[in-house]
């Protein structure tokens, strides 16, 4: 009796942060043992990756060692944590996983898609998402909420193109996975999102 | 009319940063434009790479992990730094490099040496080096070395079993590519290990 493996994804200021805190009370709320984590992240060592892979920095990086990077931390994630988690029969609830991967660093930096799918099944065998919350918005709008927010990072500094880029990344893989991935229009206002988001939700179960 | 690519290896305390240090003196004595460079490490990130990699943590390290941060130090260490060093003809002398990797995350930690070497291509091409001088030691007697030098890293930590392991690693490596390995016994004297190292260095002049 292994738990559901929940992610959410989206470029920049599409609300992933927002609507996790939302999805995670409404599992509560039906009574389900869930942990929220975030990638590239989730315990100490994936969290220092994270530090080195978000810092702007004088230094050129890679997309290569970029790319290594984010499995190295989706390895150290998935053994200590996720899998655990799952394991136990705890529900997780991921903001972002490896769709980011094939979106940010394959569809974004242009890394061959197969190079990606070789290295999801050396870190993940044959783990996936049960379901996929695809937060979806015009990029302009995701990023003037982003750059709202808070200071920008490697990847926020990006330009527009970079950005369109990533979010038909984000459209092939929902192609290829209708049956796991939802999306949601995130350009509505917040209540309407979270109601689209709780429908899904309430379907999944 | 590119540079040539130098990598010393061994276990611990064999005396591969003495050693370098003279390969160095050497091959300058002899004209030679020669950069000094270490693995992991090399490069900013590399070096912050490096730093995760050799810290002790009460979390443990998932194997798969760490050769991802390997790889991932490596790609931006060659990317930006040792490739383009070789291209403008510069030779370039490291401290440890892939046969490293097998060893120790292949042999030492039972990593598939399959995996290891589709990570290198994926990383390298077909990079290798020229030469690649071993300072190969009982493992006891190098253990005694490092310890008596510093603190021990998260490496150095392991036991003398881990390092029987990767030492049959290296010899592993020195018999499948024996016209690139050269084998100096590291246990001798200091003054004869580096007239071995010389030797060998004149003959591949
Ligand atoms: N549907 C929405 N309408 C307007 N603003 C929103 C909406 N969803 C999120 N926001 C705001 O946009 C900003 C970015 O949201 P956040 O959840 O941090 O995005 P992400 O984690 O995807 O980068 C926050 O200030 C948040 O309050
Ligand atoms: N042939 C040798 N005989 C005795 N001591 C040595 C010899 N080579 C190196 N050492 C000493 O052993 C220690 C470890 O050498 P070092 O070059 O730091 O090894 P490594 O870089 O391979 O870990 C240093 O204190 C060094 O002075
Ligand atoms: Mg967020
Ligand atoms: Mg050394």
């Amino acid at each position: 009796m292994t738990g559901r493996f929940i992610t959410v994804e989206g470029t920049e200021g599409v609300g992933k942060s927002t609507n996790l805190a939302f999805i995670e009370g409404f599992l509560r709320s039906r009574a389900i043992d869930v942990i929220t984590t975030r990638e590239p992240g989730g315990t100490p060592l994936a969290e220092e990756l994270r530090e080195l892979l978000l810092a702007k920095r004088e230094e050129p990086v890679d997309a290569c060692a970029e790319l290594l990077m984010v499995f190295a931390a989706r390895a150290q994630h998935l053994n200590q944590l996720v899998a655990p988690a799952l394991a136990r029969g705890q529900w997780v609830l991921c903001d972002r996983f490896t769709d980011a991967t094939y979106a940010y660093q394959g569809a974004g930096r242009g890394l061959s898609l197969e190079t990606i799918s070789k290295l999801e099944f050396l870190v993940q065998g044959s783990l996936q998402p049960d379901i996929t919350v695809w937060l979806d918005i015009d990029v302009r709008l995701g990023l003037e909420r982003a750059r709202a927010r808070a200071d920008l990072d490697r990847f926020e500094e990006e330009d527009v193109s970079f950005f369109e880029r990533v979010r038909a990344g984000y459209r092939a893989r929902a192609e290829e996975a209708p049956a796991r991935f939802c999306r949601i229009n995130a350009g509505q206002p917040l209540a309407q999102v979270q109601t689209d988001i709780q429908r899904a939700l309430e379907a999944f179960l």
